[in-house]
């Protein structure tokens, strides 16, 4: 490992992000997500499940209050009311009981993190006040000893850490520290940032490889990368250790979660039938860390245990970790990748199938897990600044991310298709996760805040620093500020992405200035040009470094072409052979029924008629379809007119065709026109 | 309706089966399931799940001895103990108990039912006498009003009849009904027709348009044609009623299924939770017969149902049952019939998908189901002889019929893919119902004893007779008598098929003899010649009547042209768009790894390669592959070669391809090489 070129990523406070485009999206979560978020967790929405995500911390509040008090309370005895607890009456919940998904905490960390996001663009008083009122309630909730989690603290703290596998008690604790940093960072206000560390402390009290110490990991994986960032804001080296123990322990034998369940098992004075020698692939609990190979299991758990694996990695110098990251992000982009971004091919465990198989229809690539596929990916390049971390970031960010959001911010997308035909989804049951419309919220609320928090802090994504080199992996426009050496460079880009590939980059400083800018070129223009007077870059890696010393009003002119690209799959993925997708920069096209009429299947794409660089293809710069810039293709087609006969089957004949347009759109913008036919896979000759 | 053409099956007596093809099948039934058959509703096949079912017989013989014996007799109160009832120990069941699933009492009904049929052309004196015994067994369990279900005399008869959607009773009736008719007709021994007779008497008097009678009718149908059945071998109207009834009453509001889950739920002081609004598509009770026009819910059920609504339309005269019927029967075969005669294409419900839906990997297809569509069909064929039933009911029985055993008799499939790639069928729950090769057994074991009967059976599907006319459906070989007016005409057919399109009759008569032969032209052989002598056939509805006054040794000859067919699927299944595949007569052909190695997707017909009428297409008369005469065929293919990248997307290239050969095989002989890939459909340019 190269330690010179670690970065990390540069503060929010350090960016304003201009950006056409995703400055319309952070207003979005601004204006839609979080206050709609803020009300969802306070069960305030009309026709939307309760999340009792704010009542379960003040019930909790209101019982750490009386053991405070009352020397004679007495803890209840803990007692199992199912993984997601709901009232008789949902009209009148009873009070003191804890309701809900057991990882219901999380609607609330994931809502202050993008809070703290949002706020380091976009200062809002009001929205600080509310947020520093919900700390409260929170912190009123912990435990003496630090423990928070409403779950244990309501149906009983007796049996707490005793059933990591499916109670996400260790998730609750990983998205509760990355909400407290993301609002310390924002607001330097740490009320919150203690109280988690408080909790991290409790853990890391009790979990470790010192004898006596539970030899438990997280049965959903967050917490590994929530104490990596926990550490590098408090400096605390005993969250990384923690951190490192999770990761070192996961899939040692014996298998800790089948030797948890079998300690319930007789505690309850039950016989146990569980398998000793699973580990579970699920949770990516079968094999130890350093010697998987194959991404595997529940797809959200799995990049998200990538993710601090490889911070993990790059802290600890651990090169048979990072060899690991290398081999699991290589299984991802080679072989159970959709050309959306999207991962998870499967809706039985929301997980990665096997090798090649990626499905159209029934893909289940949840949203989540392209922001964690984007999170491993921005971990990787802080590593090692490869262009092919950050060309899949991209492309899971423009495609799938954005998917799960509607174009107003009012609707989500828990799941991602590649191929949709409402009806079916609607009579067949092996579809039923497909949705052909977005919906308000999910009573498992995940996607929607998952999109607020990777939206806000997208300058996170498409900036990282180290002390001699600012890395562009994104062309975010915006003004960043960079520290070289003790003075100040600010770097203005200006982008249109993804619609447009000219960015200019000039650089504004008090006084000269030395240090390495280094771009990405992205491998969708591979014939980039990048000038800066008579700065000549350096290559590696996909990166053009341009070092030196800088001077006020120095531009870097970058053009990338932003060819349309007819692209193939590799023909071991069986859905795809003979089929051909569309995309241009890292945008991929879908067509829809809104633009095509339905029956999108019998549509056909002749490559003659394409061209090597997609002559033949109309491109559109469309202002008005969708409310902001987006591009529309247009592509010569056939479609197959209807047989003569209404026979099921006939003696081949060579098939009656008229000519026709293919009028493709973005795939984010998929269904924000109605409900109708989608796909982003065409036949063709 | 044209009663002048209503015709029944010949009595199985009447044929002597000399075909090739058919009595190796018919020997393999005999020799091998129905003996295996015998031992596993006995529990003694090692390895195998128990059946229970003769066990169970037993438990209620004795129980009924106890009580004819014993007047402090008190019957037990009823318990329900599970859909499939299973010891905790199964080396020591408890006595006095039922085991099994509710319908077990079945696997006695198919079993003597198929032994009937074996016995008419194989007389067993040793085999007979095991099938006396077991009736003696299966009677001494009838309750002294006629009651025969032992799942409710063992586990509580005060619950007899109270649910009928899940439970079976109905449907063990009329298995009962049709193993006692068809070994009554076999041997003449009434003895088990008596106690049918009894059962369905005790229903009779229970159910029916009357007021104060039930309402409800099978949970999954069969006595409706069982009952048929029973009405035409005794002449006692009430079954030909009770039948009518049962096929009138399904789907009537309010629903019968919702009330009587209601009233148990009272019963049992609950809540009733159900929707009286949810008359069960499922069940095809969620409107009346007369109304539906979609065959839907489990595949089964719904062809047992048409079979039976086709039998009480020709024998009541009522149109608008039989215009049901077509309706039913023209869904299916334009919108929801495999290639390979199967139907049912998804898993959820054993049940037909939505129209056009027919995947092929995850392809339900049961056996049942494809014997069930071959019932149907020959009902349809009594009430209107025309070739386009035929067609269907060849189909199902050459292909996925025979697909559900293997070779040796030994193993069988429950469901039918038409795509198979094993190692996805492990690694994915999305195709868990597939298995690669056949099992030897199954708990719920509806198929191997549905094919045994079927089989033996194959000549009443084969030749259907009215007063002056023999019907001749399918080429099955064999001697055949008709009474034509008194008068004995012996028809002797030498047909070699499915291979072999000629077909030579030869009459045979002591006297002149005056009738109609009939004989079906199919589909796949529009220049089918026919002639005999002197006669001139008229031809109608696919059929050629020849009538006049016969002589010994007259002939009749039938040239079918074996083409081999290319063919297409309508282009609304999205499944098989730009793909064919390839027929021979009845026969649907299919390529396995064994002859071409794997990753079948990668091989690709080039149309132009095989012409109008398939001549680029070697055919092979293949006497070794599978230990009997079949054809293979050797298509003209391209195979595509391994792209120079690795990657999993890359901009469009023309691909890579060698020429191959496509080596098929008939699809009734898939995986009985081993195991391996299997495929039916094949991409084509």
């Amino acid at each position: 490992m190269d330690k010179q070129v670690f970065s990390t990523p540069i503060d929010l406070k350090q960016i304003t992000v201009t950006d056409t485009f995703w400055h319309r999206e952070m207003e979005l979560v601004r204006k839609e997500v979080i206050p709609y978020q803020w009300d969802a967790l306070n069960d305030r929405v009309p026709g939307a499940d309760p999340s009792w995500c704010m009542r379960n911390f003040r019930t909790a509040g209101k019982m750490m209050a009386e053991q405070r008090t009352n020397t004679q309370y007495v803890p209840p005895a803990y007692s199992y009311r199912g993984f997601n607890a709901l009232p008789d009456d949902p009209e009148h919940p009873e009070e003191g009981r804890f309701y809900g998904f057991v990882f219901q905490d999380t609607d609330f960390s994931k809502w202050i993190e993008a809070v703290g996001y949002s706020l380091t663009q976009h200062p809002d008083p009001e929205l600080e006040k509310t947020a520093d009122e919900a700390i409260d309630v929170v912190c009123a909730a912990q435990t003496p000893d630090g423990y928070l989690d409403t779950y244990y603290i309501i149906n009983g703290m007796d049996a707490a850490l005793t059933n990591l596998r499916d109670n996400h008690e260790l998730y609750c604790l990983g998205h509760l520290v990355e909400g407290a940093v993301a609002y310390y960072q924002a607001t330097g206000k740490d009320k919150l940032l203690r109280a988690a560390c408080r909790f991290a402390d409790y853990i890391a009290d009790r979990f470790g490889p010192e004898e006596g110490k539970c030899k438990g990991y997280p049965g959903h994986e967050i917490a590994e990368m929530a104490l990596i960032r926990l550490y590098e804001v408090t400096g605390e080296e005993k969250y990384l250790k923690l951190s490192k123990f999770f990761v070192d322990q996961r899939g040692q034998k014996p298998f800790y979660f089948a030797m948890e369940d079998k300690a319930r098992a007789e505690k309850a004075g039950q016989k146990w039938r569980g398998n000793p020698d699973d580990g579970s692939a699920y949770h990516q609990a079968d094999k130890p860390v350093r010697e998987q190979d194959e991404a595997v299991g529940h797809a959200v758990r799995a990049v998200y245990l990538y993710s601090g694996m490889a911070d993990v990695a790059r802290l600890t110098g651990d090169d048979s970790l990072l060899a690991a990251c290398e081999r699991l992000w290589d299984n991802i982009v080679k072989k159970k990748l959709y050309i959306t971004g999207g991962i998870g091919g499967t809706v039985h465990g929301e997980a990665f199938s096997y090798e090649y198989d990626l499905p159209n229809d029934s893909a289940y690539s949840e949203t989540c897990a392209a922001i964690g596929l984007a999170f491993f990916a921005r971990r990787m390049l802080q590593i090692k600044p490869d262009s092919k971390y950050a060309d899949v970031m991209e492309m899971a960010l423009y495609n799938t991310v954005l998917s799960g959001m509607a174009l107003d911010g009012k609707s989500f997308f828990y799941v991602n298709p590649l191929a949709v035909v409402p009806s079916a989804c609607r009579k067949d049951a092996r579809l039923h996760h497909v949705q052909p419309t977005r919906r308000k919220w999910f009573g498992c609320a995940c996607c929607p805040p998952n999109i607020a928090r990777i939206v806000s802090s997208i300058a996170s994504y498409a900036y990282t620093e180290n002390a001699d080199t600012l890395f562009t992996h994104l062309y975010v426009g915006g003004q960043i500020e960079k520290d070289f050496g003790g003075k100040k460079l600010t770097m203005q880009v200006d982008a249109k992405m993804p619609w447009h590939g000219h960015v200019y980059v000039t650089v504004r400083c008090d006084e000269p200035v030395t240090g390495t800018l280094a771009f990405r070129m992205p491998y969708w223009a591979p014939d980039t040009v990048l000038t800066c007077g008579d700065k000549q870059p350096v290559y590696k890696d996909g990166y053009a470094y341009f070092t030196g010393e800088w001077h006020d009003g120095e531009m870097i002119r970058l053009h990338m072409p932003m060819m349309i690209r007819m692209v193939a799959a590799n023909p071991a993925v069986r859905e795809d052979v003979d089929k051909v997708a569309f995309m241009r920069g890292p945008v991929t096209f879908c067509a829809e029924e809104a633009d095509n009429g339905g029956d999108l299947h019998l549509l056909r794409v002749d490559t003659r008629d394409i061209g090597d660089h997609g002559e033949g293809i109309i491109r559109e710069f469309d202002f008005d379809t969708f409310g902001h810039e987006t591009v529309r293709l247009h592509v010569p087609a056939r479609r197959l007119l209807p047989p003569e006969s209404s026979a099921l089957y006939t003696s081949w004949q060579p098939p009656r065709e008229e000519p026709a347009k293919l009028h493709l759109v973005p795939y984010y913008t998929w269904a924000n026109r109605g409900e109708g036919e989608m796909l982003v896979w065409f036949r063709r000759k």
